[in-house]
């Protein structure tokens, strides 16, 4: 792979392992910028804030500029694709969602001018709104911002 | 979460991590049984059957029961939508991917009569059909079986 | 065809057809476990829920085991894709249903080991919310379970 | 149902029973045109042509006008929502179709000016492209012509 | 083109020039239908039936006839694909529109037979529910009357 | 609108107007870069790549930058949204695109930091591959480069 950071990795580890395991790959965290978060919810839209929210919140990305807030809020809806694979709904289709969430923010190509990409990645569980009953699920979005 | 076994997690682990990475999280693989492999194309079809042909040859799944086809198959399709993020499709839309994938089967509940379930992840890399203007990717799919 | 007994077309019929036609495929219907119902609405969760409320009512899946309610809700899913053609919603697209459903359970293959399997079927009609501006539509889904 | 005639059931019957019992039906199709027919492929755009060669061939559609192929088209589409449940593709996602296929072209509305509709329904199997592992699959789509 | 008069086009221009642009097509309106509006919204709803009410209170298709209705109806949703492009939602993804959407009917054909045909098209904003934050889009729908 | 210049618009107009009829707008073009083409094919691929190699001949985007290959490639597959209207196919659905397409980039904020953007428009039309079984189409795609 031409990326010397894998921010996508970065941030499926983030989302996925807890706070113990993450320790192990300390070292591949310091060049890039992160925050993770929960969002539990039947509605996407809540889902989505949760994100930008945090990203903002945290420095992530800037409150100001509207480039970013796009570059970031595609990269949600990337990875939702694969929380929900086939259609981003939820409540709409009677389910719900526990999710961790990561944001990485970083330089992942060696190459003059590609500068920052984003990558945001969420790891949880979906299914019935009725406890227990549901399993896991895992999206990854990425974006130049 | 009310599962013992995260099938899914480990999937992830499994295509994400490299293999000294992989050694850290030894222990959790003892209840599974599991099989990983790789599918560079821009042919989907390729991508499918490599990793049903993984899941036969390593005795994941029985070649003879329509029933474990079935399964492995949607949850391939699952883990496709969050690699394709929108449509199944790579070479129709002049793309490439070069993945590792996993096939993870156990029984990741432990309520009587869940039985088992298997979990497909993929990561690695989809862009141009140009070495070098791709980024990461990844998808998990998760069924009963 | 491999499979012995068609659940489908069988899920197919009860959806479609009147009490007094379905008599006439009577005999077709000793080997499945099988309810119908109806639901008329502008929410989609309330469809998906009314097949589930039935087919838990009517003994043809466990309410306690979330492998069942998995398998019932992705052949639910499926079904819908065929009522709604593109996008599974109804009230946000202004449109609404009144079908009628039909589950049905049994083991469609003479294989050894292919077990159980499930069909969900809609017939009914969908259009405008507004009497009389509407179409047929009709769906199935069938999943292993 | 505002609707006195069915058009939609009707091709449903047409594409899922076989001849015998098509024969009860035989009273509802006195005031339809249609044509029956079959196509088993990986090839999306051999089943669509199917169906079209089919109606035009029967007369069921006129071929020298657009506005015809175009309800027909979609039509047909629709209905492939229905055997495709997410995505219109066979071959691409290595699976295979062997299905029956009926148009029925006819006037279901007693008001006055609601004209002709068309109603294509597919029934047949979907599955891997190997003999047997396969299940049963649907689809209905109706259009004003 | 075959097409002598290009509703889709003068759909296009009617959504997006300002009123002084407009004027310098003047000419190519003559042989047409057509109404405009606007919508904005956070609700799917809303902009369909925006559309829908201004096509019926200006004449452009009849109340009473759900043939036009139809027809129109799946003209917006296409044109609504465009808008949004991947799932036809706005307030469910935290995304809101500012649209200016046009209604054109005529007979783009020379050859005899073809009759009358729909186009719609939006024009203006999506994006952040907050002022600025948003980006042009635009979809056009084409369907027969 | 908080946008000072309209890429999308201008997209829209190069994609849609004859030579005599862009003239009017002369003004507009002043301050972004722009260039246009023609893709006629049933291959989604080709109509694709012909829009990056215009994009590249004529300098609107970096040959080296992945970044920017990467921008353009989504407002290509959001502009072809707009031209498919439900599964970016077109061969494999039985259909052919004549399209004359557009790219434009500029800086349409004046707010600080929003930097440059770029669209994508198409126009034309899709149908039957059989001359003049056709309609309009139209697509626009917006990305930040």
């Amino acid at each position: 792979m031409a990326q010397t950071i894998q921010i996508g990795k970065l941030a499926v580890l983030l989302a996925s392992l807890d706070e113990e395991e993450i320790q192990l790959f300390n070292k591949q965290f310091k060049e890039v910028r992160y925050c993770t978060g929960k969002a539990g919810s039947m509605n996407m839209q809540k889902v989505i804030s949760s994100v930008e929210t945090a990203a903002k919140r945290n420095g992530i990305i800037s409150e100001e500029v509207y480039r970013e807030t796009h570059a970031l809020y595609h990269a949600i809806l990337e990875a939702l694709e694969g929380v929900t694979r086939g259609q981003i709904a939820i409540g709409d289709m009677m389910r719900t969602v526990g999710l961790k969430f990561s944001v990485v923010r970083g330089e992942p190509y060696d190459r003059k001018g590609e500068g920052e990409w984003i990558a945001v990645a969420f790891y949880g569980t979906i299914g019935a709104p009725v406890k227990g009953l549901e399993h896991e699920t895992m999206g990854l979005g990425i974006n130049h911002i």
